[in-house]
């Protein structure tokens, strides 16, 4: 569900309006006046819930799902389960954008106190944190005792802030739930839009970004860093995981424990990196991509597919090191030996 | 010509005394009080203003132009067209750097209200802006309905905003005019000094950065992306292009409408990017290259000539994207090929 | 010696209360009351220190130091100079990173006035020094005549800033000496944690971050960019050196005088780089690596090892250029070849 310390939703909305709002037919004449609740993903749908599939596979999952209403073309509506109204539409991503805009409207641009109060009267800061100037803390936020918050560091509402934990200055975190001693440098972004957008009719349509950032304990974050949040869902930096400067986090990633990444690292959306893998320096990695456990990837590979824990790699596209090396040298022999026919 | 909403200028300067300053001597005994209005490119050659021109094609484009003097080595004199005065030096763009700062010793570091006032009273916010706290308005800035500034966001002086748009926390618009419908994510560094920095007797001399950069409407800057405004001219960042999160834009880019930049893009001085182009994260592209509309270039390519557009790109040096994926596959096999050899 | 004006000691103490709270034992029944004044590297040895080495080669290096103990495991003992007490354990670097924490509890973490003073009372602003809204300025910092400070820059305790610089808007700069006309752009972090984590018994213990930043006259920093301070020692930014956006710098690197970073470099920590070399964007540098004087490394590519100095270098690996180029035609050659036997 679309967290309410985060989130205002102008829900429930009648499923008529909605479906006339974003332009769509209801399939199989269910009951307009019916009240939506939220929209959610097929991956963690939600109670009484819209959602949205592309394929025939993709709304099957959906079978015994609580969701009320799904979006989908008319080839794929015959594949929506029962118990489930189809809501027809050419373009169901960008309609979805749309439907979440409804709901809320205000998601990322309503993180703080307005006006001039620095420290919102709802926020609660336990005794032992401490502050330099300027700090803000949204409405409902809560700060554990022993943190301290750097100056003009900004809290965003509803945020969460374990014990004896550190927010440097510049540094903003909004949409996330943050574990004890978490370190969090200068600059750092936690909870910023996801780079998420559908093409449609007109344009490029924005997804909502609806979710959250989960930051275990005793987790590090670099300066400048920044980590997006879910869409819908979470995106999560793992217990003790260590990120060096600038690294970037895309949407939904999940972050095992005690992973390191090295500055410049950068991944795409919905990457998985499981506990105690290595990423050296600039290391890039494509949407969707899992690392295994344990993995290790030189500084400056790029990632492209799936790749298994307990092992190392390096080159772009990456591969098992020792692969990469016969490849760094098969070359080198190459343009040497041609060099030597051209004396 | 240099925008006086940004720029005191220190001018006029009258010939003679500018010569004087900068060490170049009057080539044709032009008349030394003649006032010189301001500096100028070349490409964008403004009325009654010195420029500079390195090669002899270089100065004969200022046939018919309204510059009144150019700066040139002595080899060059005899290319610069009647009706404009030759300045001789033996570095022209050392000298036209220092020229520019005579004009504008303060270009870069003059753009907030100073001591303890926010909002400067010049500034207009029209009814409808809502604000956290510690928001910075310069001088004579806009702001339109409509549109939400984040905590600690700094506008510059003579900044435009237009309506409905985003400025998020410790967000910086600087030089800058900006549409509708802009968000403006967090810690986004916008109109910071180009990289710009000519090799003179001294050392290294900054170049004066004395341009502007604009946004259209409905663009999205990712959180902690560098806009750099042009050294003269525009750095323009088209209708609805989406920038991702750690983007950087140098001086006098233009990137196209509903371009797409995904996170840790990077561009060099004055490259042009066609609408609808797609770059995938971690893309590196040489100074003044063209991506042609509609283009999709793999993530993490570098991109070293003008590529054509309506094709897909890979690679390092980037190339059309099948002969990047024969020369990955091409080398795969030699070094498998050497690895039998050698069992 | 850890700089006082920048790092609060809880010391001295006494060696045999260190021993235990680390869990080290005393190898040759030393004083435990002797007391040790602060931690020290093999490479800065400091009076009355604690370090620790992790081989007898590095051991050895303490010959003639002044340093009163070393970490080490109980294979280097005997490899420790006589006159310094060796202190056993499994994990020395561990174990001193533990121990610079009991001398150094609150590293990183304090560097602003507390409560709402922006300005502390113990800093000195020269006459002359013109600022915008909201700088804050630690105790005992001094920030020099003509320099400009924008709006919410915050200058850390002990910080001392020469004249006539520019600090941009959100910019960050702690544990910093910076010399006389030096520009530091919007949202750049000076002076933050090195990414030093060593693997113990407990998971990963943080190694305090106890060295300064040294930036030189004339340097300019890009904006975004991001200079850690040393761990122990100093991250040197030479005279006049210019770094782009973005940039990366980690502990204890040393760039040299004139040299060019342009936007998007990272280096891992300990990189020297000579004085006048050239970087393109978007390189990347492994740890303790050597750049020679004038070196210019092309756009993009990754140094894994020492480049001599005088000369072009790109790929990666980074090599000569010239060879790097033969390798670049030698498997488009390969790939266009397998192509027409294809055909």
């Amino acid at each position: 569900m679309t967290d309410p310390r985060f989130y205002d939703s102008r829900g429930p909305l009648a499923l008529g309006d909605l479906a006339k709002a974003i332009g769509a037919t209801i399939f199989d004449g269910a009951d307009a006046s019916f009240l939506i609740q939220d929209v959610s993903s097929v991956d963690e749908p939600g109670p009484a819930s819209l959602c949205y599939a592309l394929t025939d596979a993709h709304a099957r999952r959906l079978a015994g799902a609580p969701v009320a209403a799904v979006i989908v073309t008319s080839d794929v509506a015959a594949a929506v389960p029962p118990g489930i109204t189809a809501l027809i539409h050419p373009e169901p991503a960008a309609a979805f954008a749309q439907a979440g805009a409804l709901f809320f409207p205000d998601a990322g641009r309503d993180i703080g106190p307005r006006g001039d109060t620095l420290i919102d009267p709802t926020a609660v800061l336990e005794p032992g944190v401490t502050r330099e100037p300027g700090v803000v803390v949204g409405p409902g936020a809560r700060i554990g005792a022993g943190t301290h918050l750097a100056a003009y560091a900004v809290i965003g509402r509803g945020v969460c802030i374990g014990r004896n934990g550190y927010v440097g200055p510049h540094a903003c975190v909004a949409y996330a739930l943050v574990g004890d001693r978490v370190t969090i440098l200068s600059g750092v972004r936690i909870g910023t839009d996801g780079f998420g957008f559908v093409p449609g009719r007109s344009g490029l349509h924005k997804v909502p970004q609806l979710g959250r950032v989960i930051v275990q304990d005793d987790a590090e974050i670099g300066a400048n860093s920044c980590i997006d949040r879910g869409a819908l869902g979470d995106t999560v930096i793992g217990e003790g995981a260590k990120l060096d400067n600038m690294v970037h986090v895309a949407h939904n990633c999940r972050i095992g424990r005690y992973v390191i990444l090295a500055a410049q690292v950068g991944m795409a959306g919905s990457v998985t990196i499981g506990d105690g893998a290595i990423l050296g320096g600039q290391v890039g990695i494509a949407d969707h991509r899992t690392i295994g456990p344990g993995a290790r990837i030189a500084a400056t590979s790029g990632v492209t597919k799936d790749l298994p824990g307990g092992a190392d790699y390096g080159g772009r596209p990456a591969q098992p090191i020792a692969e990469w090396r016969r490849e760094v040298a098969a070359v080198r022999r190459l343009a040497k030996g041609k060099k030597q026919r051209d004396d």
